[in-house]
C-alpha cells in the first residue's frame, strides 16, 4: 500500500505533466491558489457561530469536503514542486511544537508561543 | 505502515486532547488559523519573481518548509473534527478534476474550467 | 481640504517613487501583500469568541489598528496602479449591494444572494 | 464635501442596520469576510505574469474594480465596528514606515525591515 501523501503526489505530478500545467505551477502561483482555496473553505465559516460550524448541514459538509480536498491538492503539489517531503516535515514540526507547548503550561490557554 | 495522513490525524488529535485545546478547535476557527498559516507561507513568494520562487535560497527553503508543515497540521486537524477522510476526499476531487480539465483541450491553458 | 483617499493615493506614490518601489509593486505581488496584511489582522481574532472580538482589550486594539492602516495601505496602492478610483468602485458597489440586498428580503439573514 | 472615507462609513452602517446585520458584524467574522474578498481578488491574478497583471483587458479589470470596492467595503465596516479611524491609523502608518524604511537605505530594496 502506497503512502496517501506519495500517491496523491505522483498523481498530481502526472496531471499537471499531462495538461503541460507545470509552467504556470511556479511555487509562488500555487502559494496564490492555495490562498484562494483556503478563502473559498472559509467562506462557509464566516457568518456561522463556533457552535454552528461544528455541526454543519450534510449539504454544506459536502462543499466543505471538496474545499478541503482542493487545499490538499494545492498543497501536496507546491511542496512537491519546492522538494519537501510534506509528511516528513509535518512530523519535525510536530515535535518542534510539543517542545513550544508544554502540556503542563499550555493546558486550557489558546495564547501562541514565542517563536523561540 | 501507517499512513501519514493518519498517522497525523492521531499525534494531533492526542495533542489537542492533552492540551485541553478541543475548546478552541471549532471548524471555524481551525479555518481561519489555516487561513494565517497560508498567509504566512504565501509571504515567503510575494516581491519574489516566479523563477525566483523556482530556487529559494537554502535558508529560505527550511522556512517555507516549516509554514507547509503548519499548512498541513491545520488541514489534518479540521478535517478531523469536521470528520472528513482527508485522503478519499482528495481522491474523489482528483477523479472529477480530470472531467472537468480533459487533457485535449487543457494542455498549456490556466483558464478556469466552469464548475460543472 | 483633501479627501483621505486621494491623499493616501499621492503619499504612497511618492513613498513608492522615492524608493524605486513601483518595480515590486504590479498587481499580482500587492494583491498577495494585501492577502499577508488581512491575515496578520485576522490572526488577532482567531481564537476569540465573536463577544470577545468586539471588546478588544487596549494594547490588542492598537496592534490591531495598526493592521486595518496596512490593509488600506496596501489597497489604495493596488487601486492606484491599476488606475480604479477607489471611493467611486465603493460608491458603485454599495449602490448594486442595495439591490441585491431588498430590505425587506435582507432582514437579519446572512445569506449570499446569488451574482445576479 | 464630505471625505469618502466618512461617507462610506456612514452608508454602510445604516446598510447595516436597515436590514439588521449588525448581529452578524463582530470583528471576528468581519475580519474572516474581508480576507474571503481579498482571495477573490487574487484569484485574478494568481496564473497571470507579473508584466500580464500590470494591463488587464477591460472586462478583467471591471471586475477586479468589483473586488477593490468589496475589500474597501469590508474594511470600513470592521474599522467601524472597532471604533478605528481608519484615515488616521493609515496617517500615522506612513509616519512608522518612513522611519522604518528610509529613502537611502530602502532603495531598490524588497526586504522586509525588522519590526522595531
Amino acid at each position: 500500500m502506497t503512502d496517501s501523501l506519495i500517491e496523491l503526489r505522483e498523481r498530481l505530478r502526472c496531471f499537471a505533466e499531462e495538461r503541460d500545467w507545470q509552467q504556470f505551477h511556479a511555487p509562488k502561483n500555487l502559494a496564490m491558489a492555495l490562498g484562494v482555496e483556503v478563502a473559498e473553505l472559509a467562506e462557509h465559516f464566516q457568518w456561522l457561530s463556533e457552535q454552528d460550524s461544528r455541526r454543519l448541514p450534510a449539504a454544506e459538509l459536502a462543499a466543505v469536503r471538496e474545499e478541503l480536498a482542493d487545499v490538499l491538492l494545492y498543497l501536496v503539489r507546491l511542496a512537491d514542486e519546492l522538494g519537501v517531503d510534506l509528511a516528513q516535515a509535518a512530523r519535525d514540526k510536530i515535535g518542534r511544537n510539543a517542545v513550544r507547548y508544554p502540556v503542563e503550561t499550555s493546558r486550557g490557554s489558546s495564547r501562541k508561543a514565542p517563536e523561540r
